[in-house]
């Protein structure tokens, strides 16, 4: 946080509104009117709207203590684009309300909206809406973010088809490390002030964490290679409990091999060093904000190459169960919390 | 409160988002995909998108002490649904998150929701998307609205003509009687828990607090008469706030009347009671959620017979600045609290 300190009250709420919003510019065509109105007016004329919302509470979804308040702000924006870009749209606006206690100085929530506008110019979308409300304890953060999409092209979870090869973007589990890793150091900071954090080697793992990214790249090589995924969703809250969603929606079984997770270097080497299994990490550690998908075989070539793109299993039907088989050879359900290893057979 | 007390814990928020969503029937052929993916899909194919939200903390925009949770939560759709009317476009669509503290029950919830369900029923909106959370402290709700327009319909705050005739809707300052009723019943109780509230008489003002209603009725109105505002806000803040947004917005003047500032008879009554002046709480009481708009002088004709809209001035080049002129006959600059006597003339 800056060093200056300048009381929030002291601008009053359309004050607030006014400083917060004074170097908006407006970057879609769609935004017929943004901010300052009762409501904003978009124009997706030939293209669906697409919603998405995400509420996020101090002491809940984010500690201030290690959380840059820049990194907050990209963060909160990209979370509810990663919603839209799972639907196979393109996001295009957004609304951001706050609440916010007196602890909160003008100056920090500038570096707040700093992150804010820095995710809307990285991904191209407007805001064009919010509210400013007092809270009495925390700082609460309600974005809502909207996109389009062709009639023809939107993605839902429920449309996976037996066969259907099971994939993933990116590289999952570090995201979950990186908190471990701030919550020890926290733990540490605040038993012995004096002790200095001996973060080196782990700024892959806290970046995930603290700074993701929406995979609108994924998206858009979808579009280049003709791909339309049978069924998508994002990876939040982890990888088993959003493949049990596509299962459970699409009324199928799958298999999943432990060892097509794509879990990278830095965070298999982290999670050796807190003695924790890097599988079980990708398995029920959340907010990676990869991109999960079915697409049907034949499409296999259209993304074998792409890097960021791993096959990890496919989808059967509904009566063989949703399983992972393990490197050992082994075969267990998978629950939500990663698997279950007294349910296995 | 129900004397039932399921802990909501105990359902897990997937189980707790299918509870509270199991009865939605969709309202809109515009709602494509609703609750139950990564993001909405809405289809509002040759209108424009219409989006505005709202963040309401307990202990600062509401006190469950006095305030039913159903119409908590009928007024938590209500209040958004009105800004959407302010824009002249028809709400369609709503997202509704919560945060919610382990001090609220599941069937606590339920009241909540039925009052939003109730409200979702009464404007023909659907319920399409949300988060619910944790909270530390207190419900938190951040609803989203989101409408249609054609685009040639959509009317703004900042397009106000001189000479246009400056109007509102229904009646003004009850709902901040009804407030400051409540306080002054809740200081009793807490002081004596043992006196009976005396609220006969009051149901008016009462009711116009807990439970507004969105002026849908008068766009319906406005498009049988064939009247499109020259420019439009719903009344929120108080009239006088919002009087001087679209002078600002518009860049210009006006000239208010104190005599045809609509106030209801219960209003008068209850604020004589309290020694309040009933003109001051129309200008400066907030949440009446009626449209305050101006029409150019020939619209007249079309609204005069509506018994639902008063003529309450007429708009003038900015220089003049903004006005009123008291049932005394003396002239004062409107302020965002009411009127500045000492800077009058």
């Amino acid at each position: 946080m800056s060093e200056n300190r300048t009381e929030i009250s002291s601008l009053g709420e359309f004050g607030l509104i006014e400083h917060l919003t004074r170097n908006i510019e407006i970057q879609n065509a769609s935004t017929i009117v943004g901010v300052g109105d009762d409501a904003a007016v978009i124009d997706h004329f030939g293209k669906q709207t697409v919603v998405t919302t995400d509420l996020l509470i101090e002491g809940i979804h984010f500690d201030l203590m290690y959380t840059p308040l820049q990194h907050l702000g990209y963060k909160s924006v990209v979370v509810n684009l990663s919603d839209i870009y799972a639907m196979n749209a393109t996001p295009t606006q957004i609304t951001l309300s706050i609440g916010i206690s007196n602890r909160i100085s003008l100056e920090a929530l500038d570096e707040f909206y700093e992150g804010v506008y820095a995710a809307c110019d990285k991904y191209g979308v407007d805001l064009v809406g919010g509210d400013t409300a007092n809270s009495q304890k925390g700082f609460i953060i309600s974005v809502t973010a909207i996109g389009e999409v062709s009639p023809d092209k939107f993605v839902k979870r429920s449309t996976a088809q037996k066969g259907d090869l099971l994939c993933c973007t990116g590289d999952l589990g570090a995201a979950y490390i990186g908190l471990i890793l701030l919550e020890r150091e926290k733990r540490i900071f605040l038993e012995n002030p004096q002790v200095k954090a001996d973060l080196e080697g782990e700024k892959y793992v806290i970046g995930r964490l603290l700074k993701p990214e929406a995979r609108k790249d994924q998206i858009e090589f979808f579009q280049q290679a003709g791909i339309i995924p049978t069924a998508m969703m994002d990876i939040s809250d982890g990888l088993s409990s959003e493949i049990l969603h596509i299962c459970r929606q699409s009324e199928l079984g799958c298999v999943l091999y432990e060892e097509k997770i794509p879990v990278a270097e830095d965070t298999r080497n982290a999670a050796f060093k807190f003695e924790l299994d890097p599988t079980a990490c990708a398995l029920s550690g959340g907010e990676d904000y990869e991109l999960l998908f079915t697409v049907p075989q034949q499409d296999y070539d259209k993304l074998v190459l792409n890097e960021q793109i791993s096959v990890i299993g496919y989808m059967t039907e509904q009566e063989k169960g949703s399983k992972i088989i393990t490197r050992g050879g082994n075969t267990f359900d998978i629950t939500a919390q990663g698997w279950n290893a007294f349910a296995g057979k």
